[in-house]
């Protein structure tokens, strides 16, 4: 029998909530399939940060390394700890630490969810790119505090960085249904964005079965909306992915149905899954966040495992309590009624 | 009777159509609300550059400065000229140079126009930093063509810039709803946007009248989608703001309802207007681009030129217009019959 390692991350607020729910569901799954999960339970968090100083142990990079994979729930507490603290204290050093480059991100109405949108047959897989760009953390303030003053943020990409997140794009898309759209801003942004387009055509001709087009971030924004049936495989930088994903997120009906999957492609370190949503510290242990999001992003941990027969199974279940419409409308079930019926339907 | 000098720049493609249409309107408003507008026409474009060399004269900014205000169609051919080349050649010197700092785009369904999300209750205001931040254009690439490249592209925000902004955004807020949405991404883009949250808080204490709220750029996106009757004034900087102001074009039902004002809000300069719509090559001079978006970018103008009865006449033109279903329906109608239909609106 199969034993995985897995490390538990549940983070802050609602991050615990939907993680259990997940690990219930994880935890059926492979009894029931032939495998078998390890969870070691982690309580790195902002509270973490109030007792020890720090979000994680001096040697927590080191420790997660040893992981078959990482599930995680959600990092951030404004009150109790500065987002610009907490997230770069956990959350973003794994994702840089490991080369979790990709950021996988389905986006689709799951049966018996109504979203915003009039159109509800679309099938997009966002991959962001997921340790460079916009988010670098380049960048300064001079004369600070002044009527002078100026405070710059540097994007940085380089070819390496770039090269390997358009090609893991192109692979999915020659994976799925062949289509395969880049974004950038090439127009306004004349090196980082012209770059980007410059290695997007060049790795074309590699890849002559996938019909690859570029669109700027905000034709993308706006095509997402007006006609998110004509896209297959969305690719972008760091903050055009992060904001696509958030709208990706909206149109699937909202942030509780919203997987993903940070990869290292190279498998030389752990991957990371967990939810796009953050922490919601106003409704933290209420017991009514939505764990499906959470749910999901076990699913793709196993597929990335390799167990696809298990994680097929969670998706199946998945769909089946939604179309009951069980945890379908945003607020209206409770995390166990959800979690429950999804575990009933893995019978 | 007061007289007012306006140059036209109908630039590429359909640009030229729909400023053709606006004109005609605005000349006939004009003719019976007692004004008069005076139209230099300027063929600064693609085309000009292929003959010249250049997307205007030399002297193009020193000659625009005599003018009242620009009416502006659209600007960018890329198979004749590459738009790095022709959109920094023209429509953005002619921002910056005039310090138009303010981008100014209304967001809400007009009658008759079905957009794509069910919700069709909301105005909003979105006001995009038109002069620095993500496209200040500085940045550069190192080893260029080596596997080692890497490029780079800095943001730039100056306090005067941002605060002049916010100042804008503040003002506008206290003339509506009260409400004003202020977008960053403070918490992965520590030194900019950090930057804009602090002028944010501190500009706060001098409008006590104003609920001011900070969002990250991926919540709004998502807010936009989902919840667009919750918002009222949007401020965010040049990249945020043109990404959320096409998502906030495809709300309302498309590019071709979506009108812009940049603005000189000392009025030391003129101010510009212009549709968000691109020029379309693809749809130039077939005579079916939608002129609404471009009328209706006439009537800001002639409301920031202090004409505001003349522009609500406009506005109501538009609407019986579209409430008749002309023009309501992206590819439905030709730019003359929706042309005819608002100048019959008129009478
Ligand atoms: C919390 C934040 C830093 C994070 C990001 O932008 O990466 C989040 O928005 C996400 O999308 O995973
Ligand atoms: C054409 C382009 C440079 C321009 C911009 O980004 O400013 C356009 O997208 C807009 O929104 O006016």
């Amino acid at each position: 029998m199969k034993t995985y390692k897995i490390a538990l991350l549940p983070g802050d607020g609602i991050g615990r909530d939907v993680t259990d729910a997940a690990w219930s569901v994880l935890e059926k799954t492979a009894g029931s399939g032939g495998l078998s999960l390890e969870a070691t339970r982690l309580t790195w968090s902002c509270d973490y940060y109030l007792e020890n100083g720090s979000m994680m142990p001096a040697d927590g990079i080191e420790t997660l390394k040893s992981f078959d994979a990482i599930l995680l729930g959600a990092v951030g507490w404004p009150r109790k700890v500065p987002d610009s603290v907490s997230l770069h204290g956990l959350l973003l050093p794994i994702r840089k630490a490991f080369e979790q480059y990709a950021n996988i991100r389905p986006h689709r109405l799951l049966p018996g969810v109504q979203g915003p949108l009039r159109s509800d047959s679309f099938d997009i897989l966002c991959i962001r790119e997921n340790t460079e760009g916009e988010y670098s953390g380049a960048g300064g303030r001079v004369h600070q505090g002044t009527d002078n003053e100026v405070a710059i943020e540097t994007a940085i990409f380089t070819r390496k960085g770039v090269e390997r997140i358009l090609r893991f794009g192109f692979e999915q898309a020659r994976a799925r249904r062949g289509k395969l759209a880049s974004v950038t801003k090439s127009n306004a942004q004349k090196y980082s964005m012209v770059f980007w387009d410059e290695i997007t055509r060049k790795l074309s001709a590699e890849y002559p079965d996938v019909e690859v087009t570029s669109y700027h971030i905000d034709a993308m924004a706006a095509r997402m909306v007006m006609a998110p049936e004509s896209l297959d495989v969305v690719v972008a930088s760091n903050l055009f992915g992060d904001i696509l994903t958030d709208l990706g997120a909206a149109i699937q009906g909202g942030l509780g149905f919203a997987a993903s999957a940070n990869i290292n492609p190279d498998r030389s370190a752990p991957s990371m899954f967990e939810p796009v949503h953050g922490s919601a510290p106003d409704i933290a242990h209420l017991g009514i966040a939505n764990p499906i999001a959470a749910i999901w992003s076990g699913a793709m941990m196993l597929e990335h495992l390799g167990e696809a027969a298990a994680a097929g199974r969670i998706m199946a279940a998945i769909e089946t309590t939604t179309a009951r419409g069980i945890g379908a409308t945003p607020g209206k079930d409770k995390t166990e009624a959800i979690t429950a019926s999804v575990l009933s339907a893995l019978d």
